[in-house]
């Protein structure tokens, strides 16, 4: 037994729909992964992740979405590739600012609690 | 593509010293079930989950508290069990209501946030 422990908090949020998960960690990861590669098979491989599952992961995004997350880009030097649509870094915006006030605001509740 | 999809929200909190984690869902499901049944094993077979598994996390949280939070029941009709102490009961009811103000934080939240 150890006394005068310090108790931090942390959090984990997973946006939702009807259809199940839209947005976590893990997808928004993706994200940027797809944004910084402009490749949805390079950002798999930079995950660890198989390229069938990041295509899934996309498509379920895409398909909760009112507007394309991803899309393809056609042709060009490197064949066509990914791109994060602009309501794409949007989500991201927007994901990260609420993971971003759910930290705070669980920093300021558990320095109201009493542990003992 | 939807449109006019309603976004929801689902958090997972954990509380933390340096040791680790002290409590999360998974562990506090299993002390309400220690209290249930008065027996780590009985816990541990409701929760699918083994013996030495429950015991783990019984001894993390012990060593993570300045009192114990499950202790020993000597004797007895039944030879013993355990019991969830004092402690163990506010630790269940202080991460619920942290649990609950969270939610309710989230989903103010999210009620502000344009995704579109």
């Amino acid at each position: 037994m150890s006394s005068g422990n310090t108790y931090m908090v942390k959090s984990r949020i997973w946006i939702c729909t009807e259809e199940g998960t839209f947005l976590g960690e893990g997808r928004i990861e993706l994200l940027k992964q797809i944004e910084k590669f402009g490749s949805i098979s390079k950002a798999a491989k930079e995950m660890k992740m198989s390229y069938k599952k990041a295509w899934e992961l996309v498509n379920s995004m895409n398909n909760q979405s009112s507007e394309q997350i991803v899309t393809g880009k056609i042709g060009g030097k490197d064949g066509g590739g990914s791109v994060l649509s602009q309501k794409g870094k949007n989500m991201i915006e927007k994901y990260s600012e609420l993971n971003k006030k759910t930290i705070e605001f669980l920093k300021n509740e558990i320095d109201k609690i009493s542990w003992e």
